[in-house]
């Protein structure tokens, strides 16, 4: 029997949705999953695919042409470590293992090192887009070998989805654990994206009181502009869609507003804390989450806590929706600023030399964050290579220059009239502390060097000083 | 030769300002450190101490009274596990190691229970109070065996701060790692305080235009008040202190910008994503200081970016600054009822039974947090002991009353002057949103069943749904 030219293991819905969307580019696939029942049940209900259901790991390894290609989808952490343990007996040196789950990064970075030592390569790559992107097209983020990559990269190219110009939405990441890192700061833009959104939502409905259809209205609108992206595009669709379960009242309504989270969004901050990068508006987005799942609290709370003065807005309606969309763009652009400022610390801390531009390039289509303005992150790491923050390229202080009075007012309108806005008012601290030459973070160090000693540096000549607090005068 | 009474390992300037602190209350005490020239000195500088100066770990150990007390006063990390390794062999069941480092909690849970094997005590303490603290009184935070502290605690009780009532400031706090914890998020809170007392600083510079001498005044005033504490003493002193280096400037105006951190700020954010709390101020404390530290880019920044309309501040200064002491109280406030509501998910989480009002006692002396308003702290929880956010009492339900349109106000100025306030901002974020019985992450959870078949729930009724957005309508 001729072998299979890849092997998937885990057959959940993204394993099963990757192996048939890879059978679909004609590629043999040998199919294993723990429960042999959920294998065979795939091949059935795909009988005429170029699908092998394999029992045992034996079988399994034993089915692919070598090297072989073995993609991992099963669930980040101890099951990939015991999956992995399983395999290796069975496997030759040369061959690839590619986990595709969400792993921690640093996880990543051992098993690469660990594998490699016993001549397996080992590749771990970020897959966006969901269960539907699995099947038709994600965005895929790989990290590891340079030349294992290239023995799996005519699939991953085929598989991926395709930005309007047509590129495959994958490009080699880095070493290691670059592709998963990079996975996760995705996924931390994400939250930050969704939280934007959320809070123009809120912004539209309690201070304008506009109606869920309008609002609908209004996003859709906003994705034929610069905010064109896919979840601008969902949340316009959601506003239409009415309750399923027959109350007549827009599904919206009667969602809860408790946030769940999966721990990636979090991993991206506690990174950014460990790598000395400021990340306050994906950082506020994880804790506006964190608060939304306080329920209870808040409800009670509401009865005890006082409410702010009443605040009537008297404006124009129409130009404050434009302002919000502004303020929206604006902050958007803050938050990719603080994860690309941070994927370039990473890349320098663990030695990746990420590809900034093509990570911006691969993330227009396929993934959850996809969006036209990602293109304008890929032009300005062409014009500039080694551009320090997004916000100095020429475009990116265009639009500052055009939107921050917006912002300036949208979050002073929500703060007397009580909505809560921790993205939008974090956005326009990053970007009023990144543009002063001048900070009162000197206060800061004269009072650590008066209860510590801790010393501090001077405006006006090299070296490090300590001041007699209590000794002189 | 009589044993002595206890054991102190370090003669950094903490270990060897603890040890003359423990000596000043009639105990005698055997030194020691890894370079025994160090210890030596210590003992001749102070010839009349009973002080004994150890050149061996065997005759340390064998000179102290059994069962030991040893407190250890090493570089926190790989110096502790190493001091501790050498002293083991020694070591008899029932003796007492005190670890008073700056160290990482999980670390502590560790080694309380690698020593309980070998039937050692380990208490975990934290340590406030900087050299001259640990010399005349710190604010201690011990946690490990209840029975082991009952036989350090009487020379903790001599040795610790004493607040204005002559109460000590030690209190037992918990097993294994909790001291450490409580230090960890003492520290939190110390950045989030010295953050609004620079945005205070910076509004008042820039938007009233005051100078230094006027606002030394104004911390001055201010630290007869509500915000009776330390670290605004300080500020009010820092501020009337003139350059050593004879330009003729204040001090403040010659210091450096660029605030350094020692990490605890950011083990605090860091367990708080980890335990799903929000802890948004102290975060944004902890990212500005490290956009703080990016000098040289903001510099470049200044130049590039476009500044806001330029802001004419036209009403009464005095008020304004009543105003920003409001917001200053206000946001504290906001910043110790997150610390605190994640000391009460961290007891939990780690069976810790966190005496959340001895926690506020023991720091209203001694500690760089010491403040007048602690008090009102462990006055809620005698009031209400399970009490799930410090904002539900009476007092800051009454505080918040009175003072959150005057937070309102000076963040919507300060946003429109471009004066970053990223701790004043999250502060009224954190109160807009813990007293909505609505948020809009309603949006959220619609959004992540539409492309992650995440599911939510309603409002109206009990279970988890799922909305097929693909195949309806």
């Amino acid at each position: 029997m001729a072998k299979q030219q890849i092997g998937v293991v885990g057959m959940a819905v993204m394993g099963k949705n990757l192996a048939l969307n890879i059978e679909s580019r004609g590629y043999s696939v040998a199919l294993y999953n723990r429960t042999g029942s959920k294998t065979e049940e795939v091949v059935k209900e795909h009988p005429d695919k170029q699908l092998l259901a394999t029992y045992t790991i034996e079988d399994f390894v034993a089915a692919i042409e070598k090297p072989r290609r073995i993609l991992l989808m099963v669930k980040a952490g101890a099951a990939t470590d015991a999956t992995i343990k399983e395999l290796l007996p069975h496997l030759d040196k040369g061959d690839i293992l590619i986990d595709g789950g969400n792993t921690f990064f640093k996880d990543t970075i051992r098993r690469n090192e660990e594998l490699a030592n016993s001549g397996i390569n080992f590749i771990g790559t970020g897959v966006s887009g969901g269960e539907e992107g699995a099947l038709k097209g994600p965005s895929i983020m790989p990290g590891g070998q340079k030349e294992a990559y290239d023995l799996v990269a005519p699939i991953l190219e085929q598989i991926s989805a395709k930005a309007e110009d047509g590129a495959p939405c994958v490009t080699y990441i880095g070493p290691n654990g670059a592709g998963h890192y990079v996975k996760m700061v995705h996924n931390g833009i994400e939250y930050g994206d969704m939280q934007l959104i959320a809070e123009s939502y809120d912004l539209m409905k309690n201070i304008l009181g506009l109606s869920v259809s309008e609002m609908a209205a209004i996003f859709k609108e906003w994705n034929t502009g610069e905010l064109d992206s896919y979840l601008i595009e969902i949340t316009a669709d959601i506003l239409t869609r009415e309750d399923d379960l027959g109350t007549g009242q827009p599904i919206v309504d009667v969602i809860l507003d408790a946030a769940g989270n999966k721990g990636t969004g979090k991993w991206t901050s506690q990174s950014a804390l460990d790598l000395g990068v400021p990340l306050p508006l994906i950082t506020e987005s994880v804790f506006a989450r964190f608060i939304s799942a306080y329920k209870e609290e808040r409800v009670n709370a509401s009865q005890i806590l006082p409410q702010p003065e009443k605040y009537v807005f008297e404006g124009d309606k129409k130009e404050f929706v434009e302002k919000i969309r502004e303020a929206l763009y604006f902050s958007k652009i803050m938050s990719y600023a603080q994860g690309f400022a941070q994927l370039r610390t990473a890349s320098k801390e663990y030695d990746w030399n990420l590809p900034f531009g093509e990570i911006a390039k691969i993330w227009r289509a396929g993934c959850i964050i996809r969006a036209q303005f990602l293109q304008k992150i890929t032009d300005a790491y062409e014009t500039t290579p080694d551009l320090e923050n997004l916000l100095l390229d020429a475009y990116f202080v265009e639009i500052t220059k055009k939107y921050q009075q917006a912002v300036r007012e949208v979050v002073a309108v929500a703060v007397q009239a009580g909505v809560p806005v921790p993205t939008f008012s974090s956005a326009i601290a990053y970007f009023d502390s990144y543009r002063s030459p001048r900070l009162p973070a000197n206060i800061i160090q004269a009072q650590r060097d008066y209860f510590g000693a801790h010393t501090y540096e001077r405006t006006d000549r090299e070296g490090i000083f300590h001041y007699s607090w209590y000794h002189e005068e």
